[in-house]
């Protein structure tokens, strides 16, 4: 069993640009209740981790979500507010630093704000195996075995060396190394090699560890979230933040701390035992939507649910039928025949839709998008696009 | 050369449901610009009949529509209400009568208010050889030369007794019997035939001759007309029309008289030579659209035509490119990236398309309806539903 405190750390940042128009800059993805579970995608997060927590989560995020941020964590978490973006390690390390001196031995476990587990049973009983590996030393990720040759992950390789006893106990393995996003061919390598799990930037490690071995490579990096830290509840620590924090350099975790680790045989992998999603697009949010879990605000359309919805129109079923599989999140009322489609209404126009095959539509007030699921990847185009365009004010 | 005075009549009902949520009870199809040429269906075919009219065009409409008929009319067409829906053949026999009462030599020529033709040469061409067809006696239809076997129209079979000299002068033929909409298989044996062309439900006929042959099978119907038209203008006119109108028989032009004359050889077709499309659905109008003769209103996303899209997205070309084909009507500004599709904006909403084939995006203030191409005409079926669904409002 882990002895040492655990305290888990929500770096809640990124856009979430492949589910525009619901995710705005001013109006990130884990804000958002996107599963229709009453709950935002960063209040799931809070509420599956306090269970765990030997101290209030830290949410690490930027300055102008910090309002929105706290409202959510509603006094269950603490918010840190980033002064600008600097990619995951200086926003991690801040709150790593926060902890230690607080709780020099805790155990920090860093899980983004964004990203759907269901199984929340399982979920802890991974954490702690983590814990129980990260205690000894380790930089101990949880991985997702792989369901596919995904080429929107990173990899994690397990190693072939043999396991030593800790983590044996753990049930944790060791690693070898991590990769970034594989081309189709080298996933479908790593899937029928049987080694490879995701990497879901799930990371269990002693606060201390992680600054000591980020001291490394980069000292000025935990250095200056130290003084950050040490500064914080005095007269000097917004002048020390913004002199501070700008200089820290712009790196995410994984290259700074996991690999340079890894190939020192210092990182262990639990594998997850748990489901994962990083609802990364609109074809994964279908996919959750018209899975049985899905949250008690998605309608079906055709089913007794109040859905307005009106004699001899198709379009029922919860997927075992052939008439079509219509889910609905949101305001608007929809009529359908034949479609298998996701329809996100934030408005209250009535949406009506005709034979339509994996298509999801987001009805905003101020945007309308009518997507092909199998395409979900290349929303991206379109909200670059929208600068160039000089409709900064739709982002 | 025809002799006779020619007066083109349009009856102006339907409304379109297949055309939702463009087309509304209250603004039927025949009202709208469907095709961004700055005129109504209704006006264009004002247009089109002014040249060949040697008196104003008789417009037949609901009485809900007077105001709306008559503000397009603009001065160029006479309007007729009626006071109730009674199918085609009272309203043609109306506007025959109120001719023959002026004109008692006059031909007429009944033409639908929201059909397309563009080749209006071609079509004035045609024309000319009806009346002149007419003249002798005949009810003469203008026929369409089928290009698929189409199962949404009625039929016009050609006789194979010899061609009478007056009809071979005017280039007409004789029609042995008209044919309602038949199955797939038997509008497959139609084209192959060579022997049937489309009823677009183009009659050419004397005024005379229509209430005479009338009177035949039904001779209350133009009696009734007869004497509503002798009451225009006086003061029983109001009186008259509403003791009359309601008594009539509701029945459609092609049972009443086509199909009777066609039986006693009465009938004759002209063949046309013109293009002729009555965009029954959305499938047909994205195909006027994406065709090179669609209106100036119509944008091309992607072409340097003032539409707001960004660098980097694709969705340009006008067919031939394979990055997409997106026709854009109306005031929606819309971003597409690989998509094939059609959009009638109605509001100021920032529309994105994301690897759309074949879609149809209809954004109304009210309403907004995704329809792919090949189910088009599944669309009556949500229009059925929203009585029952409580939601008349929309319809």
């Amino acid at each position: 069993m882990p002895e040492a405190p655990f305290v888990p750390v929500i770096p809640a940042g990124g856009s979430g640009s492949r589910l525009w128009p619901l995710s705005r800059r001013e109006r990130p993805k884990f804000l958002l209740d996107l599963t229709g579970t009453g709950s935002s995608l960063l209040e799931q997060t809070i509420e599956r981790l306090l269970p765990l927590a030997d101290a209030p989560p830290v949410v690490v995020t930027g300055a102008v979500h910090r309002a929105a941020v706290e409202e959510q964590a509603a006094g269950r978490a603490r918010v840190i507010a980033e002064p600008s973006p600097r990619n995951s390690m200086p926003a991690i390390a801040l709150a790593a630093a926060v902890v230690e001196r607080e709780m020099p031995d805790a155990v920090i476990g860093s899980f983004a704000a964004d990203h759907l587990v269901a199984d929340t049973a399982a979920f802890a009983e991974d954490v702690r195996a983590a814990r129980a590996a990260a205690e000894d030393g380790h930089l101990v990720t949880l991985g997702i075995v792989p369901t596919h040759p995904a080429t929107g992950f990173g990899y994690i390789e397990r190693s072939t060396a043999p396991v030593a006893s800790v983590l044996e106990r753990a049930g944790a393995l060791p690693v070898s190394r991590f990769v970034e996003k594989p081309t189709r061919e080298v996933a479908e390598e790593f899937l029928a090699s049987g080694r490879f799990l995701w990497n879901a930037g799930m990371f269990v490690v002693r606060a201390r560890v992680l600054l000591d071995e980020l001291a490394v490579q980069i000292p000025p990096l935990p250095e200056g979230v130290r003084r950050i830290a040490a500064a914080r509840g005095t007269a000097q620590e917004q002048e020390v933040l913004e002199e501070v924090w700008p200089s820290l350099l712009s790196i995410a975790i994984d290259h700074a701390l996991a690999e340079p680790l890894a190939a020192r045989g210092r990182v262990a992998v639990v594998p997850a035992r748990f489901d994962w999603d990083d609802v990364g697009d609109f074809a994964a949010l279908a996919r959750q939507l018209r899975s049985p879990a899905a949250g008690g605000g998605v309608r079906t359309v055709g089913a007794a649910d109040g859905t307005v919805r009106a004699e001899g129109v198709d379009g029922a079923g919860d997927g075992a039928g052939g008439g079509g599989d219509v889910r609905v999140l949101g305001t608007a009322t929809v009529d359908a025949v034949g479609s298998r489609a996701t329809v996100y209404g934030a408005t209250h126009r009535h949406v009506a839709l005709v034979g339509l095959d994996g298509i999801t539509v987001v009805d905003a007030e101020d945007a309308l998008l009518v997507l092909d699921e199998d395409h979900a990847q290349e929303l991206t185009r379109i909200v670059s696009a929208l600068s160039g365009a000089g409709r900064d004010d739709l982002r």
